[in-house]
Parts: structure tokens; sequence; C-alpha cells
């Protein structure tokens, strides 16, 4: 796996081979006909979104936003892609420390890397997040920032979801891919900004939504710069820099785009911050939040999920009157492979 | 002035009405004409960028450069505008001590502040780093991040480059503007990567240079996310986040951009990472300074300055066969202006 991780030839054209560029297609295509937004069921939310973009694009109008301010914001995880039942970069990280056990035999003994290798889905269920951190700096530092994206694209090529059989970006929502294409079409700039890893995701967003990898906000470590026998290298250190959520969004929000949005999309906790911030903003702003209510097509969790939990954030949108998506009522479909 | 300076009215077109958008204009009116980088003299430095630009669009060629990959960086001081005889954010800095002293009387007998209030100008170029560092803290910080914004876009509006009499925006160099928009025009994305602070850019860049907020890369300090009365609120504080200068440029390109630059310009030993970083990537890459050499029509100077000294990098310029461009040479015009 290692070898082949590091191969020097671009292997990006393989995601768009296998799920992206189909993914991304098909939601401008969707764009592209008359009817906006083919895979939200008609109904209060697919109008609540119209209804704000027409006011702010309607030159002369009240609640026109110039085009240069004309910011939205999404998360990734449980927002743009499923999130269960772990997060898509934790199943990457506990692949690689399989991948990666060969070159670390003390591995055997060690926790938390014991229980990952052992492969019993019990313990490994009961890892805490502080042993997740800790697999993940294991896993994402010690090599060039080049070395690692190649990593992030093969797995991404290869590594299929248990329940689906499906490579993991099989696993984003078309309705979200049509509603990015849609804003896009209107003059936003679309971010994402997420509590995910910055360089597991810049890799392959581009192919997958469109969204290329300078506006991809999200949590980092740190690097070392340094140059070996007159070649510059960039080293991911096993430290984390900045963590991308709650109170984090709007300053991450603030340092990487230095403009307030007008609309922001989460789906937990996690999020409630950036969505206040939105709504802090002078003009008209649309906050809104997808509700994980369908457990046949996807999953149904909310206030009690460990991960992707939606408690606070929920009560804040019921008293302000934020826009809480019903995936089940509210998508017609749910992934581009159902189309 | 921090009345006026707090008015909550929009007042960013004043930038434009003075200044930004006729230089900003006149560099696109340039573009649109037959003559490429109407303010460049013919001659080798002009001929390597219309060479490159070439090379990385031509479909087909050895060199072709998919758009998605055109990422090109500029530093800001003494790149794209003037830097002497102190940085300009400097001069900012010295005039908000001015402005702020009333609601500071202990600056008064508190160094380094008494001296800036002095007015003496030998005592004033003695200032150290270290306390120009603490001036720059206590004038940047203990405000919302909309307040520093409007400070700025005040001080752009009114305050006056002493040699010049103009705003300092009116200082920026045709040559530049033209060629941002030459390679914005052949698909690059074109960013700032400065050793000057984010939020001292970020208001005014894009009616000036159009480059917009989230393509500006700088030095930041950290900001705190808090709700007041139920106002979501970003407060400055006085601690330095990040100094984007010397190493520390690759590490924010690799942060804020995600990809390595084909095209990187700028002027002093601290950007001779950034340089040196675009100079390792796998294609086809232009590295370019930009040597001061014209003390008639702005400044001249290099390895022995004090501010923008261009010492290190020279020599690895000349080693490399990087491009240099003298300023009395190569340049028609320095400010748009003069034009």
């Amino acid at each position: 796996m290692m070898a082949r991780a590091f191969q020097p030839i671009g292997r990006r054209r393989l995601i768009g081979g296998i799920t992206g560029t189909a993914a991304y297609a098909a939601s401008k295509a969707a764009f592209a006909s008359n009817d906006t937004l083919p895979s939200w069921n008609e109904g209060a939310s697919k109008q609540s979104i119209l209804d704000f973009v027409k006011r702010v694009t309607e030159s002369g109008g009240n609640d026109f936003v110039p085009a240069e301010q004309r910011i939205a914001t999404f998360d990734n995880d449980g927002t743009l892609w499923s999130e269960q039942p772990v997060y898509f970069q934790v199943a990457f990280a506990l692949d690689r420390v399989r991948a990666m056990a060969k070159q670390h035999p003390e591995w055997k003994t060690q926790e938390p890397f014991k229980t990952v290798l052992s492969g019993d889905p019990h313990a490994l269920a009961k890892l805490s997040e502080k042993q997740l951190l800790l697999i993940v700096a294991a896993t994402h530092s010690g090599m060039t920032v080049e070395q690692f994206r190649q990593t992030v694209l093969d797995w991404v090529a290869t590594a299929r979801n248990p329940r689906f059989k499906r490579p993991y970006t099989d696993l984003v929502f078309q309705p979200m891919l049509e509603l990015l294409a849609y804003l896009r079409g209107n003059g936003f700039r679309t971010f994402i900004v997420s509590g995910g890893g910055i360089e597991f995701m810049r890799p392959w967003v581009d192919k997958v939504y469109g969204i290329p990898p300078e506006q991809v906000v999200g949590s980092s470590g740190e690097t070392k710069y340094q140059v070996v026998k007159g070649t510059p290298e960039l080293i991911k250190l096993p430290k984390v820099e900045f963590i991308d959520d709650g109170p984090g969004k709007p300053v991450a929000i603030n340092r990487f785009i230095g403009l307030r949005p007008i609309l922001a999309f989460g789906n937990s906790d996690g999020d409630q911050q950036m969505l206040e911030w939105t709504a802090g903003g002078k003009g008209t702003s649309l906050m809104g939040l997808i509700h994980h209510t369908d457990a046949v097509r996807e999953w149904a969790y909310d206030r009690k999920s460990s991960v992707g939990k939606l408690d606070k954030a929920w009560d804040e949108a019921a008293r302000r009157g934020w826009l809480v998506v019903d995936m089940k009522r509210d998508w017609k479909v749910i992934y581009p492979f159902e189309t």
C-alpha cells in the first residue's frame, strides 16, 4: 500500500473516473435544466432557498447583495456527505493504521493501535476521542504534504463503505450538489468549513463538489518547511494547529475568507456558531440545518448521537426560525447513484 | 477620528472613488488593448513573462498546465506597492497611535508610544522591530474585525504619503496591475502572500488589485468569538498568531491555497522560500524578483536596506536564473497616476 500510495504519477483522474466527475456532472446537468434543484421535493424548504436567492440577487431590490459579498459556507460531514457510523476520515485513519502496521511492529502491543489491528468491532467502537486523535496524528504526519495527498487519493479510489459497498465519495448528497451549483450559478462563492482535516478534503473536493482547494477551510496540523539536498519540502508534523469546530468556525471563516457568509448550512452542534455568525450579518441571510431523518435511505439521528449530535443547534434553529431540512421529507433522492 | 472611524456606513466606495477603481480600471483597459503589458519596456523581462504564459496555456504543449493549477502568488510590500521609507502598515499604525492618544493618556509617558507622540523623526527612525510590534499590537486589537476594517478604510481614504502627497493606494505599481490582469485573463488565480497584516490588506485589495479578500494570505493576530447581548462578535486580540514571512510563506501557501504556485513574485529575502517552493514544483514555473533601482521615480535599495533587504534571495536568483526585474530599465511607468 505504501509503495503504491507514493507513486509520483498523478492519480487524481481516478477519482473522477470512478465517482466524482459523475456526481458533479449530474448536478451541473440538473442546474442546466429548467427544474431548479430537481432532487428537492416541492415544499417549504425548497421554496425558502429559492426565495432567498431571488431576494439577494434581484438588482434594485431591498435585499440585494453585490456578487462580491455572496459567500456561502457549508459544513462537510453530515452536510455534504454522510458521516455514519464514523466520520469517513476516521475510517481512512483506521485503514492507514492497517496499511502502515508493517513499518510499525511496535503497534502490535501498543494502544490504541493494538485495538485497531485486532479488528474487534466492539473494541473499535469504544475508542475514545483522545485515542482517535492519537491515531489521526500518527497516520497524518511524518510525510510530505504531496505524499499525504497521494495517500488520500489512493484511499478514495479504492476504499469501500461497508454499508453501501461503494467509494466514500459516492455518499455525497445529490440535493446539496445541486444547491452548490445553483448558488454558484447565481454568483455565490461556495466554501467548505469543516471540522474535518483540510488536507484530507482538498485532494478530491474539486472533482466531487466543484469546490477548489483554496475554498476549503478545515482543521489542520502543523507543517514544517525544510530544504533537503536542494529539494524544498513541507513535512506534516504530529501536532494539531487548529480545530475548526464550534466557535472555531467563525474564527476560521474570518481568517480564510475575510467576509461574513450570507448563507450557511450545517447539521450538528459544531455548526451552531457558524450559523449564528452568519445570522448576525446586517442584511438578509439564510441559515440551514440538515436533519438526518431517513434510516432507510441514509441514517436517522440527532440529539443523542455520538457522531453529528444535533441538540443545542436544533433548539436555536427552532427559536430563531432557521431552516431545518428534513432529509426524508425534503429530498427526492439522497445520493447521485440513485438518479 | 475614532468616532468617524467606527461609523456604520459603508465607506468602501471612497477608496474606489479616490484611487483604487481608477488604477484597476486602467490595468483592465490595458489588458483589453492589443499591447499586452503596455507599461513594461520591451526586453528580456517582459519577454520571459510572455513566453512563460504562452507555454503553460498552450493546449497540447509539453509545458501545458490545466487552468485549475494555475496559481500565482505575489508578495505585497515592495512587489505590488512601495514600501519606503517604512512599510505603509507602519505608517498606519503610527497614525493610529496619534488618533488613539486621547483615549490613552498613559501613552504620554510610556514607551514606545511617547516617542511616536513626540513626532521627532530621528527618534521614530530608531524604533526597534520589537517596539514596532508593540505598536502594531496596541493599535490592531481591542476592537471587532468590522471596526478594524472601517479604520483601515478611513485611513486609506484620508492619509497621504509624505513624499508623493497622495493616498498610499496610489503607490501601487502599474506594471504589476497589468501583470495581475494579464495572468487572470489567462486562467490564473492571483493571490497575495505578504508579511503584512491580512486584515490590513483585505479591506482595499479587491478594488485596487482586483484580488478578493479570500485570495489574500498574510500575517495575522488571534481573534476571539463571543456573543454579547445576543450579538456575535469577533474581537481582535493583541497576540500574534502567524508571521507570514520567509519559511512561513510556503507553510501559509499550503494552508490557505493547498496548491503549489507555478508563478511567484517577491522583492526581498523574506520571499526567498516562496520562490524556492515554487521552483521546486514538477512542471514549468516562473520566479521573479522586483529590484528597486529607480531613486528618481521610486526608491533604490537592495542588499543593505533595513526595509525590503534583497541580499540572499538576489544571490539565489543569480545562481538559479530567476527573473530579476530592474524597475528603472524594465518599467515605462511606475505608478498609475503617471499614465
